[in-house]
């Protein structure tokens, strides 16, 4: 039985994770800095701080493969990113070098190019635009990653979460929505390639008016079969359209791209 | 309720629309230089020559959005092209810029690159090969909205219609077919997306054999359903394959780059 | 009726051919260098060296199109691959030049572009890189029928078969593989085109997985069905994934890429 | 001797090349709409309005190539650059195409692009984006052009004139600066080529802040010898650097994108 | 008289260019965590450790541009890097936020791109691939200036330093070399440009064996004049050409490839 | 002191090699199938017929870098095309293979992509477009070189020779060009460089006119210095410029094109 380390267990996608590759008989090692909860049997329960490097490097040692959803997912003081975004990161590849070079699923996100325009279609070689420091510091984890597979041989699944929840929940969502069955099926498609290389995924489902460009990793043979579009009628109900002219109409970041810098408490 | 212009309205695709888009509950002003019958409830209509200023302004004005149809749409004598094409088109957009910029669907035409090979793959980005005066005409159209966009903000979708009737009619239609419900889902998708911008748009179904990639404008979520090779049975029996050193299988443009120049009277 | 000559007629893909294609009513030459057995009605059968340019010339006469399977497909002594496969294939262009350019459908290989890597899509543009001599004799074969295209205005298919049997047989193929029902819709849609020029051709079924970007012939109208993902989990039953850093796992060629030059006897 | 067609020929351009060319032994015939003054020997002068068919035919008949600066080249009332730069430039490629097809160098203009950024690197191919209604009639010419080349073979240097005076005259300048020497070492290249085709050229001379790649032009053998440079510090001294918010600055066509539609009287 | 800010200045570059800057008459302040000296006429002296927030602001406050030499430059130890690199730079974008946005002038480095083979040629839009954490550290750097330009206006000129010394010292310096002149004429024209934008420039001379292409920032007008070829012969008698299948020939980041993750006190 | 074998010593560019080389103190080991004369100091001659495996094997041994000039040069029978340079040219890398790899500097032509027009630019990785029988069996020259440096790591410069002459000849010739100064600066460079990998290099000297662009090998550091322009007066009084709708100014390969198939005896 392969074990599965999945940082940021407690968070949204870690909830959705562990219930699911659970049901698929991996045995799971659950981390978070916040409370989990107990474990169920094919569970372990890690209590962890990224930016602690010993305590990371125990928790990488014996897992297989790393799911890595841990950190800070929105803007906020730089102090708290850089530790959990940036130096916790580190340590993780750090405890993966030290551990055999378990295979690492990245949790990216769509903010390192947020500043592209809504009517631009991108694929994933394109340069940054991160909307803020959250963005910034998910380009370097993307820079760290490819470092590592150069050096290294280190392989990462760079895979830019767009908007991860259970069902769109605005207009912008329409383009950038990844459903958790899509969102489950990458994590399975990454395990279990032959070759993963360090990719740079776009995390989107199949969205008729997503933004972002897949075909550089058709060899993964990942097909997401969700469509926001279906959520279309439900959301017009739900808000206005946004005016063609305001930033969430023409930023594919949307509101992080209005987001002011976090002052220090 | 939203008032939408149609020019052109007595032509193929101007009475396809009249029927389908009333049908969505939207008013209609219908207009064209030609006799278009009588108003139904949700209808006005507007007679009006596009080369006319004061008459073009007095039909913008009001209407939320403009599906331009209206012009001249084969090969003919300059004079004519210039007048409907040229002289309207700029007519058309002198008035949208004094009543407030309401988004524009701009007919355009295959025509625009119909000096392509038939084995060429074209995106939108590609420089153009008009294959006549009336392509020529089209360019300018191209680029006049394009104009009024970078400098007005004014936004257009600029749709390069390839053959819309009811079926395609020839070979040369198995690959620029557009079909009247994929028209007409164009069109709504144009009018409902919250950020337009001025896209180039190739009006064309999802057919097997389409030679136009509409990946660029994604972010519209606009997927055409129908699919011409349904067809080719039915074309095969009414008419040869042309041999491949002919213009009619050499040529994007088919039958068009063989049109001469139509002589004044 | 119109004749098609099927060269190789003998081996893996012949056999199927010449099945399916009788069924659809043509008249078939058949031929090989080996054994192929007794005509039946809608038959001829004609067995040629590849090698005695005469004897392809008289081959070709008469024929509409040539499906050109013939010649070696696998490592071998050189002296072999440059009688079958290099003056063969230039003793049977000389033939259709000589015979009224019967359209030709030439089987390429993947194996023309082996050394890329697993995790990079090519489109047929790319430059070459073979995994051995026989890839390298397809390479000539390409730039051949290029040059009498150019030269001459012989149209020819290049298409570089992928994997071509009944299923997929092992964890490479979930990206080659090319089924037998899309090996013939192409060689029919190949026959049937108004134009066919000389397009470089990715022989590969619909799969999940595949390295390969055909958007470039959409113009064709080819849409393959079958798809090796169909078949993964009797592979993964079958072998082992390989590692992510041997040969099979990172080179497109998989294992050719490990053969040694085969010495003269 | 060759006859060479000038038209727009007592604008600054003409005049210009009036006395180089003359100087290289050729016949020119000089045709404004304006006054030109009187003759020298190797000159014939034709006083001709380009929106006069007759006469524009009269104009062409017995000349081995043409130079056409004519029409508008500046915002103007759309009614004067219809007249001028559309209805003319038709009249011109009709008496050429009557006349034996004589090379033509058409003077485009930068203001067809004058929407990118100046920190944007063009090429020739990219979209057009023009900067106003005298743009937007040089896109016509552009597209009249190639078509007048994929049907009737007409060959035309499409010369995108950036800022064409005895030195740079603003901070624009130093990018986008044609010299008189360069603009005639431009004309001759053109007329003397074996081969020209139909290239887009941009007409700039070797500036170190060039925004143009004329590498796509190559195989005509042109290189210009001035750069705007050598006149920085003489600028700097005449005007203020524009602030970089400010879109003299941003837009390549610079002040042109701030003039207004011109209304018609 | 204007203000020019340079931190790191006791390192070699900013002891070059402390000189070189003097010598046009700006007003220089110079900063670094070291020693640097006494100040002469037109210069103030700070001495400030980049992770101080208050003290970069302090710092900053009235400079009318930044040269930001500053930080790590050799592989470290990470929490080195994340203090001097990571939290320096991110303090030094905010005092520039707080201050007017003076124009920055980034000393990124060519470790950002090291992972490319020699033998490839690079324009300044591929995606990242550093060598090490240094280089990490830059792609931070450039995601950081990006950032605050896309969002906040605040330009800056990202320049990856190839090889800055006296003289090329090793045979990949003869592609990387840096002369102190090419440096000095780069940050004048980065100062002076009416536009800057946000550019990713490559700070190399005029290599005969340059791996990096630098035409998308002609518009900025800068043509370096040295060439390390000069040295050749005398790096020849120096030291032997790397094999080529060493990491010195293979790599374009040369030894730092091959550097270990530096631990931790 | 390195010995290196120059094939087809007795040719045109052999004989400029012979004397250039020696000069430069290597130690050359001339052959041909043709006589070749008496060595001088510094010279071994072997008489040798690249069709004959075991003498090439002899051939090679004891060389410590290889200058492929042998074969047949123009269109000729397929027989002896096939026999000189494409089992010939087996047997030369089979040599190599068999005697530690000496880097081979391999003299393909422009004749690989002679079906390219005039008026197009060329990098080294577009498809290859042969214009006869001698170009295809260049493409199988370039494809094999490729296949030996990726499977078995021979390094190996596939130089695509212009029109390589004393002076030029004729108007193709001011694009095609290359002086025997900067080949032999080539070779020069081709042998010194540190890394060489496996670059198509376009051997043209820096001609006003050149079609093919050779920025990719900037890294070799090449720069050569002849300008076919010098010549342009001296062959305009030699010969009449090609009219543009004629072979010999449309195609690169220039009469190649029009060489029919030589028939064998």
């Amino acid at each position: 039985m392969r074990r599965i380390l999945i940082t940021g267990a407690a968070g949204g996608l870690g909830r959705v994770l562990r219930t699911r590759l659970r049901a698929e008989g991996l045995l799971l090692r659950l981390s978070d800095v916040a409370e989990i909860g107990e474990p169920v049997p094919g569970e372990e329960i890690v209590r962890c701080d990224l930016a602690d490097a010993k305590a990371v490097d125990r928790l990488v040692d014996g897992c297989d493969a790393i799911i890595h959803l841990g950190g800070i997912s929105l803007e906020d003081r730089f102090s708290r990113i850089l530790d959990a975004n940036i130096l916790g990161l580190f340590n993780l590849y750090e405890a993966a070098r030290a551990h055999g070079h378990p295979r690492i699923f990245f949790a990216s996100s769509n903010h390192t190019i947020g500043f592209y325009r809504q009517d631009e279609r991108l694929d994933a070689g394109m340069p940054m635009r991160p909307d803020g420091l959250y963005g910034v510091s998910k380009c370097f984890g993307e820079a760290l990653a490819r470092m590592y597979f150069d050096k290294f041989g280190q392989e990462t699944a760079i895979v830019r979460i767009g908007s991860c929840f259970e069902r769109p929940r605005n207009h912008r969502m329409l383009s950038s929505w990844l459903s958790y069955d899509d969102l489950t099926s990458l994590v399975t498609c990454v395990l279990r390639a032959p070759l993963l290389g360090c990719p740079v995924i776009w995390g989107v489902s199949d969205n008729d008016r997503s933004w972002w460009d897949n075909s550089a990793i058709a060899y993964l043979g990942w097909r997401p079969k969700d469509n926001a579009e279906a959520f279309r009628d439900e959301i017009e109900r739900m808000e206005e359209r946004p005016a063609p002219d305001t930033p969430l109409a023409i930023w594919q970041g949307g509101p992080f791209t209005q987001d002011p810098i976090v002052p220090e408490a």
